[in-house]
């Protein structure tokens, strides 16, 4: 599949991807290394928690999101380099869940300083087997423009 | 140190860390799982791009804030719950940086609906060993109220 530039989104246009599931040694091995806390790493100690019962680290759910970003028909000239945005948690990610995600582009702006690049803004929700949200993030990615032959530079 | 409810902070407090050194193996470790592009996983490959050399992804830098944050002297009580916020990632963080938090209360909200929680938004800075920032987040965490005994119910 060829690479997008800027010139190639319309506001409005929606992205799917594959899908990936979630085992509980996964969800574990994540939160000792980047989130060690009980409901992130054990069954019987998560109980008495606030998600009763394991749950994903929503940084772990992000990451995810990222890798199917990454693999999906978004295919960005430069790769997919964010700026930042806003994400927000609707429900626990649970051992055995398949996520997969649903993108839309509501905004597209091209750089004043850079005649190279611009940003586009994207909404991406990330779903579980029951098409219920897990995960929402409004991100602006830095594109790059169709007239730039070259590297980008910022 | 004991754990801190809602009734324990303040607007205006702030929270340190402890700090966390990043080696390439790691960046291209986390990028073969979440998020597999060039400027992620080889330093050669990474010259050509917008980031001019081996960068950690961004999610990985937010994974590593968390390991900090639960580590850090904020001891919530019912663990580090996080609800959504606004990220920005303000430069790359690169083979070798050492990441530390600075982090400060920005708001508390009591619950209107649950009298045993309530929100803090908090602004953590993740910065480098030259105290340039490399990723702010703005994010709502639940918290537990001093007067709940039991476990938080949402």
């Amino acid at each position: 599949m060829a690479e997008r530039f800027l010139e190639d989104f319309a506001v409005g246009q929606t992205y799917s991807s594959g899908r990936v599931r979630v085992d509980a040694e996964e969800i574990k091995l994540f939160a000792r290394t980047f989130d060690p806390q009980p409901f992130h790493l054990d069954e019987e100690a998560a109980r008495s928690t606030f998600f009763h019962g394991l749950a994903a680290s929503g940084w772990h759910t992000a990451a995810l999101t990222m890798k199917l970003l990454v693999e999906s028909e978004l295919k960005l000239a430069g790769g997919i380099v964010g700026a930042g945005g806003e994400l927000s948690w609707e429900r626990p990610v649970r051992p055995g869940d398949e996520l997969h995600l649903h993108t839309e582009v509501l905004e597209i702006r091209p750089s004043r300083s850079n005649p190279h690049q611009g940003r586009i803004k994207l909404r991406t929700t990330t779903l579980n087997q029951d098409e219920k949200p897990v995960q929402t993030t409004m991100m602006n990615l830095v594109v790059q423009r169709r007239s730039n032959a070259g590297p980008a530079a910022e």
